[in-house]
């Protein structure tokens, strides 16, 4: 049996050592209360207190200011593609868009299929996604918009968040919430799957100002709608009890860890790591344009297709999985989320430099 | 620190617990691949097995024929409540429902307000919903029947399902999934919600004849479309990993128990022996007509709201939790899964039987 592996993948991703141990220690009893989490009411006192917890841990990390709410989806980033606009793009109005990969594309498709209007008013698919672009010009009377701060495939990141005046900024942060701090005051909307920086799959965290709630019309799905989810602070059904438990688990470890700051810091000494090796050499290319590299995911590439292979296959053999680039660019790509230690990326580029003394 | 304690949550529920105890061995470490199922990606090799592994027990325990599909959805059957008209009741038809709770009156109340056309070809309102109705007429064009195969607020059953005809008939079977055998070939779709029979709350179970597939307009939203989530055996985008695999593990464990006739005949012998001790006396009283009552979900009353709150607070002394009857009727209820053992039906039995000699 192999021990604890390294873990590069894009998502579901790792989860910190400490979080899985404490869920572990407590699953079939927590806190004493002879069940397990997932076996509990979510209308339990117990239950009540982590998802409240939950929020407070949210707001506290994040520095969310007051005005807005905390909320639980299911459905992933897919579901609020449609949600989205379903709730806050009202028929006959328009809403902008900024296209930087493959998830904004799909938030735009799905718009699109609901029959709402969409102003494409940017877009880096030009060049493949290999960059964010600038210069845009907002629709005067938008409804929203919208934008991806981080694309998970091609390894871009916003670094700036546009100003967007009174259009309300939407952003999908599913790949990198809580890598860095945020002036959360400058979105109406932020939206994330857990599954990357904050826990299991199953869960979608919607950070939302509480004036948007009004603008839900009520022939929607309920579970689509962020004015009865939101009135009932998630619990209008059935929560995902068990992810939201993880991710109180997750924003503690944060807490402890000493907060967004510390976070933040450590990725950028991990992100640094592992970008100064790839360009202290020729072997390997990174693909986006510097300015705009991720923190999160760092996508290169070595000279031959062969090469990249036989390093994917390399690395697993010295327990590090998750690194072959995503199916539509191909290459390599190394997720370094949150709980990817910083052990994890030495080992990373100690590999790397060993892969290219035996084969360039 | 209380050992495990007697279960009677109406879900979130009790699980068994030795898959609690496995998933607890494997949280850090799945099968020595170094990493827990919930850090795995949803296109890996080992999680690709998880899922089949999960359709194929599904479809193995509870005989489903060829010709269906067995689905992971989100939302749980609130979202099915929407996605159900929306995929398979086109604009100018109309689909016949039948009102059995809470949970049915919700179904229907979610497709009107979508604008869908509505039939209630029969209701048990009258009656606070204590009884199973029959002798209903079906609309002759009704694109679907609509029913509630076991009303968890009320303690209702069907115990046989109602003909259709070439109507398609659609069953929520959220709180009754896998509690006995079940001629699947006679419903064109069933769903339920996993936190009750089957896993943590976050999945919803959709077992859908293939051939509905194709009647999914364009126009819904992605995470609603049986076409879409379908066509792509529920990984057209991350699903929720770690209930998957618990539901896997809860099928495994109804399989190692003998399979679902063997189940089925423990759950009519605990759901026997606790309707017996409610009927042996004057002392407690069955809410619903006999001929309804529930295998899963016990609701009687006691001589007075404020004995019922005492029998409520000496039961948790006692280690059983879960007792207080829904909100909406108030009294006891005894959620008796498949997961709830004997043992846990016979501590209540002795309960009841000494509380109604200090009390009477």
């Amino acid at each position: 049996m192999k021990d604890r592996i390294f873990n590069f993948n894009a998502g579901p991703a790792a989860l910190p050592l400490s979080v899985l141990e404490e869920a572990q220690r407590d699953l079939l009893n927590y806190k004493g209360e002879g069940l397990s989490v997932m076996e509990m009411s979510h209308r339990s006192k117990t239950f009540d207190k982590i998802i409240k917890d939950t929020e407070n841990l949210m707001k506290e990390i994040m520095g969310i200011p007051d005005g807005y709410k905390v909320l639980f989806f299911q459905g992933g980033a897919t579901l609020q593609f449609a949600a989205v606009p379903m709730n806050l793009l009202p028929d006959g109005k328009s809403a902008d868009y900024i296209n930087t990969g493959t998830w904004s594309t799909k938030a735009i498709e799905e718009a699109k299929k609901l029959g709402k209007n969409v102003n494409v008013i940017a877009s880096s698919e030009d060049k493949n996604f290999t960059y964010i672009p600038d210069g845009f010009k907002l629709t005067p009377d938008a409804s929203y918009l919208h934008m991806t701060s981080n694309n998970t495939i091609y390894g871009t990141q916003w670094q700036k968040f546009p100003e967007t005046g009174s259009v309300p900024l939407i952003c999908d942060m599913s790949s990198d919430i809580n890598c860095r701090k945020v002036d959360v005051s400058k979105f109406a909307m932020i939206y994330a799957g857990a599954q990357k920086n904050m826990g299991p799959s199953g869960v979608t965290i919607v950070i939302i100002r509480e004036d948007l709630l009004e603008r839900s019309p009520k022939n929607i799905p309920t579970m689509t709608s962020y004015k009865i989810i939101g009135g009932k602070d998630s619990l209008y059904n059935t929560p995902p009890t068990f992810g939201i438990y993880l991710i109180k688990l997750v924003l503690e470890w944060m807490k402890n860890s000493g907060g967004l700051s510390k976070v933040e810091a450590i990725n950028r000494k991990k992100a640094d790591l592992l970008y100064t090796a790839i360009d202290s050499t020729d072997f390997y290319k990174g693909t986006v344009r510097k300015e705009d590299r991720s923190l999160m995911n760092v996508t290169f590439r070595l000279p031959s297709e062969e090469l990249e292979q036989k390093f994917i296959a390399g690395a697993i053999e010295n327990n590090m999985i998750g690194l072959k680039g995503h199916r539509s660019v191909g290459g390599i790509r190394a997720s370094i989320y949150n709980a990817v230690p910083v052990e994890a990326i030495e080992a990373l580029v100690s590999y790397m430099k060993d892969f290219e003394k035996k084969n360039s």
